[in-house]
């Protein structure tokens, strides 16, 4: 049964296999007239330069943080391959976005080319863009996992006895990841919002142009935000997302394999089946990808969601299979009880984890929509002017976190319940496992959007533009569900992996009524929010430059507003970059570098002080932190639809008064989403990543400090 | 040394004491001419009308409340007499928020009389009213507590035996004392907002009046609402953080007690010193008063800081010496340690408090100060709309929870390090003692503000608004030393109660890394964003509801707008009052609610959840309600700020151009302000109420969920 493992590299190079075919495939198509060939150059140019740049500040990272980690690991149960590890995750990671954003550069402008005909071919080029993306992360992420628990376990410290150091060594994986993931969204988000402020507040607001209009220099650095923050950005995410919550299992697994040895008995399952159900997720989604087709006039939402839906459910019932083939006859011990757990109980955890991710996503769908009544309340309120829009929005976001944590606890507890902490972690991990199909999904949108823009910028016909239009619109289910898992797997995973490092760190239990913890807790309930405070102020201070770029470029260049002449817009490109790059550091490094001060830093008080203190700290920031997280990002979402509201027909107050387009109500909206942009798309999807960053650095750092 | 305890009750008669003198004191001075009379009798039976209705409501509540712990507090060690213990606190809150209000809305036009001969004779009216508030606030809570607790010690639950019934019973004093609490700030808080945002943004910005003009129909009600949300809303908040640090210390004393009872020895010292230095607290308020004098031409700052800090600095040497006096002879042991706690190391913990709150304070004043960074990169960023303001200030409050809650960790842990959690307690006693003194400051602000209203609204000479002004600038550096007081204090007692209820609850230690607590913490680190979005939106509405009715006035009520006829002044308290008094249910319910409901379901799925479930919810509420508070206060304060900047000669930008009052960057740093006023006066000062509240509820319910 352990040649079961094999199935993971396999499913890995059966998705990078996958990736190629459709990659060519995209290549293959059409890419439209000239003017098409060079916006989209321009994009991909953009868009490559800024991962060029920001690979190279990463690159240094990555062999700092290595070098430390080979230095520090060298005790009883460590090794220094812990580095090897980790730069193969941050490796990985990088070669993931790297690909995705290749991809989608590549597919924005062929759909754009295929709308010309008709929808079914632009959904096609559109979303095997999107599969290329999401076939890669997975790929690379279980090919990376897989390889290096093999190379580990039957290498380099082979037997039952060298499990829990391949384990331990298994985690620098994850900090790779989790590191890459977190600048590439910081980066990422600081450079969309930076230039698309620049591009509105100037191009569209001050000189009056149209969106995507090319007279506007940062019109490009606007469309390769898009693609660096919704695709590489988004990439990196959902990689860690995939591979924390792989590990988080096969941490607390390894906790199960201790436990049953302590009572004579003896079981890997528990560290090999997260592995394997990740392989079978990815088997899932490739199959899931074929279903994904529509024709003329048909709806492009209902493919989508048959494709992503259809494979979460095959899935969920293919857990129940692994389960019931792997897991040890008679249950598993679990930490806590004498009741072995169940192989249909470790099947039940998908299960819960699936419900917990698609109820946050349907409510998180409910808080952010148009025609229900919290955007609806945001809009109404515009009608009094900005200050009530914004008081009105940050209202509807601060509410919208009770019921996903209400879901949330009842997850982890029912979770528990049925399988322990193991089972929060398989419940992470049954969201994530068609991360495949889902990414494709979600990468498909930004696709479409870009799409868009060349289509405007290369003045095609107006069914052009409506046809990406449409492709873009949709997906917002899937897009939203989505979010649901991203918010409630980042929550599982961020408490598996805390009580994988409670259980690495060797302390029994963190008690939150000792004053060490207690300064833990506080100090991690801060972090999220110097966290965004550090974003935002980023993302206003990046988008100054920008501002200033553009409005010197209407200024000293004559005849740019008349179309005579070209703008400069590589300079623009190249502000969005150095801006974003110089201002991820700061809160990159917070992330890393508080847990290993606290750590170390508590450990000086007395014995068993830095464990402690660092429990209460992760405690702290995973709360405050997904708290946040929902906070800002359904407070930009509905923002954002709110403004939408006042497009097409105008918004219809509750007294019956109709406010169009560019009504003092609807100025008031367009600020609140100015407002949100930073929340949604830098510091809300950001602060997912932090909990699970701090989590991990607490677990890679748990036995030097214990 | 047992006899020292009738030091309590009498601190408490001389306070009360001291506060009617000054109280006739007051009411013999000048109260002006027929129109300031009139004007201020508007305001007094708008205020006490409001009180009214508000106690009317809480009645019902208080009944209910009391009916069903005295039904269920029926068995060993417990009694229905907790019921009476709550009534007595609820109503000795009541009668301090009442007595205030009276002597604060008899100070307003007295000050402004007095103003028109001079700042020396202005300060001593505004001041002494504001001590009245002080010393009846103090003077209520030691009187209640000292006296229950004699009654229960030595009449009812005589001898050891029955000290810990006593203290259990004590508790609903502190309960009875947070829920009027909560209710009176976040009603107060949403009436202040509503008349504030009705008379700004119809009357000021729609019809083009002045501020505080009597044309305007909201502007009494606009007064009224200082009084009500920052008179009584602030002695009721002061009240309960009083009692809350007392009792808090005095549960951790018994623990002391019985620790030490194990160990063969006895001392009751660590129950009864907190009531012993809360007296002396008073003693030196009450001195401290006497200092409060000023010449014209003189800094009245000066005179302030000095009686604050005068009677706060002496307060902690006397510690000292009140420890030295009662603690037992080689010391006592505290929880988790062998080594005795001695005398002056809870002296030290008094001090840790007092740094604390000190450091706190002048971090908030920092982040909240005019031609501080903070403050004014909020200015700057007004140049570019409102938006970036909007960012800006979100940015500035998130950064401003930092240090604030370094501090606060440090200081957990150095008091405890001295002397166990009771030194935590002791520290935020420590803070607490002087509030007295802290609250006559505190409540001299709105007195003065208030005086300005009248003066404008009753046409003085131009000399007296500006007296009134200097007095209303004055006092900020002691009010935000005061604000971190609240801050600190509220953190610290709330981690008091904290491990009172675990204590009580008689669970060893509450385990983060266990599924049922972390469900807990998820839930509890949610609701401090579900209360301020109900805050928030309780605003919003209630201010629709007044906006309407002021736009009807000038529609409806020919010759208004040109001061031939009358606004119709006293429809718009009614509709504060009773939009405010409708609002300030669901939020204060939630704060009562949630506890039962998680405490007792929780114990459904298993023995030991409830404790533990309840134990988790409360360490979130306290760590994301803590962070909120400040975040919310300090975004709050420095819009506030930030918009004051353009006042006067206008903000000078760094690029060199000067914005004035009127100006587009002006009009965005409005926008800011209007945002923040909900913020600072509505959910953020209710969070720290909130986190207690909560805490005291656990405490109160421990018993019967253990």
């Amino acid at each position: 049964m352990d040649q079961l493992i094999y199935a993971a590299p396999a499913a890995g190079v059966l998705a990078l296999l996958y990736a190629f075919w459709k990659a060519a495939w995209v290549r293959k198509q059409d890419a439209g007239d000239d003017t098409m060939k060079d916006i989209a150059a321009l994009i991909q140019e953009g868009a490559m330069a800024f991962l060029k740049a920001e690979y190279k500040v990463l690159a240094v990272f990555v062999a700092i943080v290595a070098g430390l980690l080979a230095v520090a690991n060298t005790g009883e149960g460590r090794s220094p391959l812990i580095a090897v590890s980790f730069v193969v995750g941050a490796v990985a990671s990088g070669i993931a976005g790297w690909a995705g954003m290749r991809v989608a550069t590549n597919a924005n402008v062929r759909t754009t080319a295929a709308a010309r005909t008709g929808l079914p071919a632009a959904l096609d080029v559109a979303f095997s863009g999107g599969a290329v993306m999401g076939m890669t992360v997975v790929g690379l992420a279980i090919l990376g996992l897989g390889g290096l628990y093999i190379a580990y376990t039957v290498g380099i410290f082979p037997g039952i006895a060298g499990l829990g150091t391949s384990i331990t060594v298994l985690t620098g994986f994850s900090m790779g990841a989790s590191s890459i993931a977190l600048f590439a969204r910081v980066g990422g988000g600081i450079y969309t919002k930076a230039a698309d402020v620049g591009a509105d507040l100037v191009g569209k607001v001050e000189a009056g142009l149209p969106e995507d209009d090319p007279r506007n220099p940062a019109v490009i650095a606007d469309n390769v935000g898009d693609n660096v923050g919704d695709v590489a950005g988004m990439g990196a995410d959902l990689f860690e997302s995939f591979v924390g919550a792989i590990i988080g299992a096969m941490v607390l697994g390894l906790g199960f394999d201790v436990l049953n040895q302590a009572h004579g008995e003896h079981t890997i399952s528990p560290v090999v089946m997260p592995l394997v159900i990740a392989a079978a997720g990815i088997v899932c989604s490739i199959l899931g990808t074929f279903i994904v087709k529509t024709k003329e006039g048909g709806n492009p939402q209902h493919a989508l969601d048959t494709g992503a839906f259809g494979s979460a459910g095959v899935m969920a019932a293919a857990t129940f299979g692994i389960a019931n083939y792997m897991w040890p006859q008679g249950g598993a011990l679990v930490a806590g009880s004498t009741d072995p757990v169940l192989w249909w109980e470790v099947g039940a955890a998908t299960v819960i984890g699936l419900v917990t991710g698609v109820s946050i996503g349907m409510i998180t769908s409910y808080y952010c929509s148009m025609e229900k009544p919290p955007v609806d309340s945001i809009a109404e309120q515009s009608k009094t002017g900005y200050a009530t829009n914004i008081i009105a929005g940050l209202g509807v976001g601060m509410r919208s976190t009770a019921l996903p944590i209400i879901v949330i606890a009842t997850g982890v507890i029912a979770a528990s319940a049925v399988a322990g902490l193991y089972g929060v972690a398989i419940a992470a991990l049954g969201m994530l496992s068609t991360t495949g199909i889902q990414l494709a999904v979600d990468a498909y949108g930004p696709i479409a959007d870009n799409a868009g823009g060349i289509a405007e910028m290369s003045h095609q016909k107006p069914e052009v533009r409506e046809r990406t239009d449409k492709l873009d619109a949709v997906g917002n289910t899937t897009a939203a569900i989505g979010k649901g898992f991203a918010i409630g797997s980042a929550a599982m995973t961020a408490l598996a992996l805390f009580a994988a490092f409670a259980q690495t760190a060797g302390i029994s239990g963190i008690d939150i009524s000792k004053p060490i913890v207690m300064g833990g807790l506080f100090i991690g309930g801060m972090l999220p929010f110097l966290f965004s405070a550090m974003a935002m102020n980023a993302v206003g201070d990046a988008a100054m430059e920008m501002i200033e770029e553009v409005r010197r470029q209407f200024r000293e260049i004559p005849g740019l507003l008349e179309g005579t002449a070209k703008p400069d817009t590589a300079r623009c490109v190249d502000i969005s970059t150095k801006a974003s790059l110089k201002r991820m550091i700061m809160p990159g490094a917070l992330a890393i570098v508080t847990p290993v001060v606290v750590g170390f830093g508590a450990n000086l008080l007395g014995d068993k002080m830095g464990p402690e203190a660092l429990g209460g700290l992760l405690a702290g920031v995973t709360v405050s932190g997904v708290c946040m997280a929902i906070f800002m990002s359904n407070a930009g979402g509905a923002w954002d639809n709110a403004k939408k509201s006042f497009e097409g027909g105008g918004y219809k107050m509750s007294d019956g008064t109709v406010h169009p387009k560019g009504s003092e109500a609807h100025k008031a909206a367009v600020v609140g989403d100015t407002v949100g942009d930073p929340f949604k798309d830098t510091a809300g999807p950001s602060l997912n990543i932090l909990v699970k960053l701090m989590s991990v650095v607490a677990l890679v750092i748990a036995p030097l400090i214990a």
